[in-house]
């Protein structure tokens, strides 16, 4: 008897997370992906705990019920705010975008600093993580780092989101606020006794931007390593499949909540490739 | 007997309405004001037809039931895309902010331009309107101009409310970013024949850089004269108001579909006065 093909579900609020999606296909053969973009009611990154919490667990239960064998939240402010609720009403496994993203952060500082000591400037190696208010209020990936024994310093970027959808990803304006961005940042940290050694990209979004960040890290002066928690939770993900599941092409079909051709438009730029067709969802937000 | 106190619900999207009520306050002394920011499904610029009209109508319905007698829709978005449905659903009298923003820079163009004809030039005066993708997407403001026998050119300027949420309402990015649309939108406006004579304020957050866009008109080589549609609801509001209701201090209470503490915060930018109290309100969404 062959066995079932593998089903995973990937969410996010919009289109970030097909950031995710996107590293996924090439690792996941013979795997079908139902991907939901809750887009009527994003962005989720200036929402409260309790109403992101409450669209993600609509969002995750559709794709349960809809066949998925394994979620993935692929939202960075629905895993900081919401992944503890998600996993009380699934009964599916879920994996989040920030444990993978600290852990690849984590083997990036130890490629760099072995034996993660203080250096002889006295600075302590740490991680510098850039994300939105949201999640930087929520303090998780600081959590999830200090649980790996790191030290991380977490950095609001609320502009990068609208300049990335502004398709504003290779512009003056957007290596402006990068420097700017950056520059506070690592003096920041500076102050506080810390040295960037790897910058972890805590939003979907800024994958389309890694080229950008290590430029502006370079002009200023710094040579931390740019990791991806898009590309980092793929890995986590496509490593729990069934050896006898790799065959063939990775397949999906997209759901949003809104307008199915703006997705379909908007999307592509993040999936990098064509999405031919869109389903509507009314989750009744 | 005494007349009942006029009470006024003012809707919006979040906080950008908050400069129609800072507006009206001055205007509409002895009346009532519940102001109602939708700010778990904000924002709505990027969003369909369908969806934001649903939110506008559950809004204001709340609005209508909670004893207002008149409705301001202080949110381009929902103005141009929700007006009929709203006035559909409601009782009571519904003004939005396009009309009188239009009317408003109806009169400008008329101040500076008497005859609206070409001038030595060749290009013809017109209306140059700022505002969010979907609103400029509805083309509410330039058929509402038509209605008025005046051409207005629409641009969408969407980095702009990030901008001022970030608090860069007088920053070096937002004027390279004001720059950036303003030249755009002045050359647009050249190449069809067009002389933007007058610029209106298409959103209600931008009332709070109205200076940096005149300082980049006149960088620019523009003299332009800026209209605020916000203002010009505000007057065209309290113009509705019984004269014998014109005594003590106008009062307001806001509520919010989100965290209270972030618009109490974020709001007293907005309206410039403090925020003593916000109450939540569950909608549903």
């Amino acid at each position: 008897m062959p066995m079932p093909q593998p089903t995973i579900g990937v969410f996010d609020s919009g289109f970030g997370g097909l950031t995710v999606l996107r590293a996924l296909l090439p690792l996941a053969p013979g795997t079908h992906f139902l991907y939901l973009g809750d887009t009527a009611r994003l962005p989720y990154g200036a929402k409260s705990q309790t109403t992101i919490s409450r669209y993600a667990v609509e969002s995750s239960r559709f794709l349960e019920d809809h066949g998925c064998d394994h979620l993935v939240i692929a939202c960075n402010t629905a895993t900081a705010l919401a992944l503890p609720d998600i996993r009380d009403h699934v009964g599916i496994a879920v994996t989040g975008v920030i444990e993978p993203g600290a852990r690849a952060a984590a083997e990036a500082l130890a490629r760099v600093s072995p034996g993660d000591h203080a250096g002889e400037s006295g600075a302590v190696p740490a991680i510098l993580v850039l994300a939105t208010a949201a999640t930087v209020q929520s303090h998780a990936y600081r959590d999830t780092c200090a649980a790996l024994g790191l030290r991380a310093y977490e950095k609001a970027c609320p502009l990068l989101v609208p300049l990335v959808e502004e398709g504003w990803t290779d512009h003056p304006v957007l290596r402006d606020v990068l420097r700017i961005y950056l520059r506070e940042a690592l003096e920041e940290m500076r102050a506080v006794g810390l040295r960037a050694e790897a910058v972890l990209l805590g939003c979907t979004h800024y994958p389309l931007i890694a080229d950008a960040i290590r430029q502006a890290l370079r002009e200023l002066g710094s040579d931390a390593e740019v990791v991806d928690s898009a590309a980092a939770t793929a890995r986590t993900v496509a490593a729990t499949l069934p050896v006898a599941a790799t065959t063939g092409p990775a397949t999906f079909a997209c759901y949003a909540t809104d307008s199915v051709e703006k997705f379909a438009r908007l999307g592509s730029v993040f999936l990098q490739r064509n999405i031919p067709e869109v389903h509507l969802l009314d989750l009744g937000g």
